[in-house]
């Protein structure tokens, strides 16, 4: 006999994509998924398996007849490209607006400013003449960014002088043709805000302090050791950006504290984040699971951590080889230790390839048992 | 690049198979799945999808070559089909062997009895003429019983006189070639304990009260409402239990808690269980990722409630049609329930087509909650 289940439709593979199929799997429901090679992380998990990508308009036709609603892991998927699918009369959700709202940082700073909300003063960098200009506007050192397709601290670049500033604008224009600059910001703290929004209802998660090393997110400790004020001010700041992009589903909004107890929203992300992966394991509800729901316009789930704390790391390729994690036994002797190992076929240094999560009353050590833990995985 | 991870096979497609999965995906590990039929339940979920059955040889010699290591869902399956895939060198976990003691319940008991351990009375039921023989022996009334492939209720009957005797005979024995007879037990509780052994660890799950309607178990509570040295007695029953079949995999042991609070065994479940679904949403470590650590030997993880209390309720089929719930956004309008749908492709009267978890520190308002939602269910 036929099923008849909603199919969610996933455009890309990855890890974000492989826990968001978990928890469509325990609703009943079932995947797609569009990704350059087959048996990615999500691509190994169902029969709906597209190799190729979006610009492939006969294959995304394909992969759009396999679904009934359509979502991403990424924002740097062309919004023309999720216009595309709505003119083939899918659900893209987030939309194609809220995406092209998203994607160029230019335009979605001028959009959060235009909301009257608080972020670093930025300005175009139009020609690799503009150094002065630029000084003036936000004074040194400043951030020089790609516009489109930065992640992890590729594209951007710290700019403390005019040489500097020549060779960055070299290398990064390669990456996309259009940059900007913003003020560079002094913070105490690196904080994150999930929001998630269907067509009735908003909520936020707790706010959490992100730790990057070398430009990547490394750590997440939830929640933030921060005043309750501060709080506060940050899921407001967090709801109302989600509000001026227009969003519906799950949205990470990226934030700095700085020395004076100001909120700067860094960027947002259009998707399940790496800043929520402790959601998991340590809240009433993950942040997949409800994006899943916001998707579907169902009921969202409650948010609330179910712990005191919660701290995840993430575990980078440690070398430049098979994607498979080489220790289980040691890696899994702490027995409260939740073990995500992605299943991505290779391996590199710096890429993100599992995470641990503990959760506990006692912060201290739980991030000491879960530095160690991290210490020791080989993969 | 060709990926390295290790592949569980498991034997069925259902539930068991389908929520033991969502764990090895988590691991990073990938899965293979026999079934009868294509797209099961734990079928939708990968490519190494086998349709078939477990007495052809060449459907299980293809199988047993896609995965390392094999488990199963149901202790049905004939220990010497079992027996056919050690012999092609795979490891099979629980063993043929500890199936061979289990899944007959007349060997079961016996082996139980042999270990010392507390169990009702029973004796062997050669022929159609033995009614007076068995009044004697347990006196009246009894319960009588296929050896193998009883569950929820098929191939059990309460006999009181002689009619009722003969006719049970007659139908049991259509079901299976072979029966034998157990003392009534007058219980006030019927309880389970899940236990999970690797070769270097044994870890128990809380006590829980299971209860039935229509001899199909309709709700678990956790943990059960008993004195602690009950409880103590009955997490040592339940090991030595294990012990005594030599499992190695997770196990439930269901008792009968009686009105002098005797705990008298009832029978063993060699698979991750419905008393045990409540562990993915109220535990630190699910059953199934505690069956998947097990099978591959890793260490185990910590069992415990994360919750003072939890209530699983069974969302058993309401009509003959579709296997999806019609009503998602009703349900999910609690927003601390967990929902968990089965995506089987049927539904049928009394079939078990999902079920949800509410967890709190207040038994009456949860179990009030989950069952208004169990109600307003459709599926």
């Amino acid at each position: 006999m036929e099923k008849e289940f909603s199919r969610i439709g996933i455009l890309g593979g990855g890890q974000l994509a492989k826990m968001s199929a978990y928890y469509a799997f325990r609703l009943g429901l079932d995947i797609s998924i569009l990704e350059k090679s087959l048996n990615s992380p999500a691509g190994m998990m169902t029969k709906n398996d597209f190799e190729g990508w979006v610009n492939d308009d006969k294959i995304m036709t394909e992969f759009a007849a396999s679904c009934d609603i359509i979502t991403l892991e990424s924002e740097f998927i062309d919004s023309n490209r999720l216009l595309f699918l709505e003119k083939l009369g899918k659900i893209v959700l987030p939309t194609s607006k809220t995406i092209s709202l998203i994607q160029d940082k230019y335009i979605q700073k001028s959009v959060l400013k235009k909301a009257n909300l608080p972020l670093p003063d930025f300005t175009e960098v139009i020609s690799i003449d503009e150094y002065s200009n630029t000084v003036e506007r936000l004074g040194l050192p400043f951030v020089l960014k790609s516009k489109k397709l930065g992640y992890d601290g590729y594209g951007n670049a710290v700019i403390r002088n005019e040489s500097e500033f020549k060779e960055s604008y070299n290398i990064l224009i390669k990456r996309h043709n259009s940059l900007y600059a913003e003020k560079f910001v002094n913070f105490t703290k690196e904080l994150a805000v999930l929001v998630v929004k269907n067509s009735f209802q908003t909520l936020t998660y707790p706010v959490v302090e992100t730790i990057q090393e070398n430009n990547i997110c490394k750590k997440v400790i939830a929640p933030a050791n921060i005043d309750v004020e501060i709080m506060n001010e940050a899921k407001k700041i967090a709801i109302e950006s989600i509000n001026a992009v227009e969003g519906h589903g799950i949205f990470a909004v990226e934030m700095f504290l700085t020395n004076d107890k100001q909120i700067l929203i860094n960027e947002l992300a259009p998707r399940p984040h790496n800043s929520g992966h402790y959601t998991m394991d340590a809240c009433v509800t993950s942040q997949f699971e409800n994006h899943i729901r916001a998707v579907l316009d169902l009921p969202l789930g409650d948010t609330s951590l179910i712990y005191p704390y919660a701290v995840m790391i993430n575990l980078l390729g440690k070398k430049n080889g098979k994607g498979n994690l080489e220790n289980y036994s040691e890696v899994l002797k702490e027995p409260d230790l939740h073990l995500h190992i992605y299943a991505k076929a290779d391996s590199r240094l710096g890429r993100k390839m599992g995470h641990i999560t503990i959760t506990g009353n006692d912060l201290e050590d739980i991030l000491n048992r879960a530095e160690k833990i991290e210490k020791i995985a080989m993969i």
